[in-house]
């Protein structure tokens, strides 16, 4: 097949094709295609961490350079040079800022849809997600999350819904649709107790032949040769530092960059080739909770499976591997002052997320025990009005809105005190229209042009992989 | 010269060297090498949008967009794959959050300087200059911008001062140095009246054999033979939205675009080439007053100049063109919710700037007049309680304070009432420390790697032109 024509929807359509200006052209695209000459991408490896701002990508970077003197895997990617890039525009159809439904879709399906929307088009008319189109080619297919993997990110490329918040039914496409590994959060939409309907989807998993690992030893001691469901919490998984500063959580739940190596030990002997997304979701979550130590920790742990990635598909040779982010969230940033930098460094401290420590505080505490919770998660002391200000919010009448906070807790009134003395600044507690970052790596990533739109990403993932897009 | 060797501080220092990867390279810088091969960078011209985060750059093209159904120039340059793009660190010597002094001196002398110093390292030692060094390897040299021509960065291409703020002793600097062309605003740090030493700087340059153009006419008119100095206001330049809105200001005062086309007609004929350094400085003060109106339309003016400059160059095809800025700032955005299209698209809607707009308002106004002002500039009527709010600030007792806010006018209180009906976000009033934006295009464009540190620059663009750095 000629992979510099391809067909989209039954007609001829190039992407990516090296149309030279006369006088000065990029060669970039002429130039990977030499190096990755008739070499098709068997393997393709998406990772998105979900909701990051450029703030974002650049705070876990400083934070792993002034901590460690060495940065992020993601930026070295760049410094070595062995990656091309784009900036990508995010938007859905109904909307210039995206959700993540609409986001996971426009890659998934190929069409961008309205937001809340799982491939199914403005117009009612289903798209074939991107998954199951490389499981009908021959290849396995998988996801892996931090947050429950019947969410968004994962469904966008796995099953059409009208509804994103279907979880439950979700769940059941996927034992459908007999993808080779789906691991991450979301007891809740596989449990006799918690479902709506009252299945038992881990009986009907295991029915099916499915591993199931409730745990991270579970996990770990899974054979290769048949499918696994790996759920390992109710609803999202542990923000990383939390997790990390916990033993029982460290012991049972894994994290993204154990989930990922073990996807990819799953998948990798088979003959035709396997696709495996992986999603930081709750890079996501922590910008809407506008929570620091959860943002950058989470960053990094997604930074660990960027490592994991790229060490398979440097040995490998055949893998495309895919980095970026659905949309920005909040666009936070470390802000100018005197005291940036001790202010910035002084999150090295933080031991827990403001969600552990607003959950720590109950409506009897005094202002001292919430001094004291701050101080231990934080490293800081807060003043009597501040601990004050956050213990007011307990008392049943004031309450914070937010997308993932259920309990109605003061995250921004707590970030905007941490923004005194770390010096970090955000936007909003929602989504943002920025473009944003995209990476490639291996064959196939000759395809990229400098700008693309997310839709994009659809046809060229088709084409590294040279499946014809006839479905 | 063997363009791969070079001389840094007098040892071997190599650039944007391309070394290939083992198993897998991006062979850009090589393939880039091919198409320039031979080719050296006879003229630099350095476009910067002060102060542009991500979210500025996405800003202004949307804005485009959905307005005129084409997005910016620069975006376009990456649609049509004509760049080389890399992300760059902005930070100074003293801290990770820059000022304009200390990142104009990163590129300009080649070493980080703390924040407030013009090519004066933290141990007192001088950095030379590049715009210096390229007159001294005979090019010709120039700077226009829309803030002061004494201001902060063109003067860190030009000058060695401790002190940004020591504008007088620039402009006399200036005149020694004798820059071909060198326009913007200032009148108030070259006229008599204004000068703490009340020199009339006017006359001394006119005296050495300048042409001083003090409105947009006498610019058009200056001859391409003589060197020139345009000051067109006693500060800044007007915002380009106050400018389009006012016929005396649209007449008075040339556009971006105007003195860059300006400068390149004065020096283009120069058998040894130029360099010319091109600032939309008014981005960073918008963001600084989180004035959108100001922000997108200074972009859209700014990328009427990448225009000029990308123009000559395309028929020109000896010019290294490079488009950047210098720090993020204030890392706006378009915030998700059901009418964030809408909202956004009421920017188009805004005639003037919040600048405009809050000194229009006295004391003495009723809260129908405030009304009456902000619908007339934005096409928005704000509530009685959001009018009150603004013109309890006129009381002579509240105030905001703020880096470009002289009169303590409340643009954050306005800019926050304004968010409600244009869904656009800021985190501060001040800079980030993101890493920003960098294309090139041209000879020397290959040099480029993916991720750079400001002070990379100075190097690169001294290899471009082939010109050794022993001076």
């Amino acid at each position: 097949m000629d992979r510099r024509k391809f067909f989209r929807n039954g007609s001829l359509f190039t992407i990516g094709a090296a149309v030279l200006n006369p006088f000065q052209g990029n060669a970039n695209v002429l130039d990977f295609e030499t190096i990755n000459k008739n070499k098709k991408a068997k393997n393709i490896i998406l990772l998105v961490s979900d909701g990051m701002s450029t703030g974002t990508l650049n705070m876990a970077d400083l934070f792993l350079n002034r901590k460690y003197g060495k940065g992020s895997n993601w930026i070295q990617l760049y410094k070595d040079n062995r990656v091309s890039r784009a900036l990508m525009d995010t938007a859905s159809a109904s909307s210039i800022v995206t959700d993540s439904a609409a986001a996971s879709s426009s890659w998934g399906g190929g069409f961008r849809v309205n937001n809340g929307s799982l491939n199914v088009g403005p117009d009612g008319k289903p798209h074939l997600p991107i998954w199951q189109k490389f499981k009908r080619s021959g290849k396995m297919a998988g996801c892996v999350t931090t947050v429950p993997i019947t969410h968004a990110t994962p469904a966008g490329f796995c099953v059409n819904s009208k509804s994103r918040n279907s979880q439950d039914d979700i769940a059941e496409i996927y034992l459908d649709l007999e993808f080779d590994i789906m691991m991450g959060g979301g007891k809740n939409y596989f449990s006799a107790q918690t479902r709506k309907d009252k299945k038992d989807m881990f009986a009907a998993f295991q029915a099916k032949g499915y591993q199931v690992a409730k745990t991270r030893a579970e996990m770990l001691s899974t054979s290769n040769d048949k499918p696994v469901l790996g759920v390992f919490s109710d609803d999202a998984l542990p923000y990383s530092v939390d997790r990390n500063s916990d033993s029982d959580l460290t012991k049972t739940v894994p994290t993204l960059a154990e989930m990922a190596q073990k996807a990819i030990d799953r998948m990798k002997n088979h003959k035709n080739g396997f696709v495996l997304q992986i999603e930081g979701g709750k890079v996501d979550w922590a910008a809407h909770a506008n929570d620091i130590a959860a943002l950058i920790n989470d960053q990094i742990a997604f930074d660990e499976a960027v490592k994991v990635a790229i060490d398979f598909a440097e040995k490998d040779k055949e893998t495309l591997v895919i980095i970026t982010t659905d949309h920005g969230n909040a666009n936070p940033g470390v802000i100018y002052g005197k005291n940036a930098n001790d202010n910035f460094d002084s999150i090295q401290k933080y031991t827990q997320t403001n969600e552990w420590i607003l959950n720590q505080i109950t409506p009897s505490f005094s202002i001292s025990q919430v001094k004291e919770v701050i101080e231990k998660a934080n490293g800081h002391i807060p003043n009597d009005e501040e601990a004050k200000t956050i213990l007011s919010y307990y008392d049943g009448l004031h309450k914070e809105e937010g997308l993932y906070n259920y309990k109605k807790l003061p995250y921004k009134a707590f970030s905007e005190m941490q923004q005194k003395t770390n010096s970090v600044g955000w936007i909003s507690m929602d989504h943002s229209a920025d473009y944003v970052e995209l990476a490639m790596f291996g064959p196939g990533s000759e395809l990229l042009k400098p700008f693309v739109k997310n839709t994009d990403l659809h046809y060229l993932m088709l084409q590294a992989a040279e499946v014809e897009n006839k479905f």
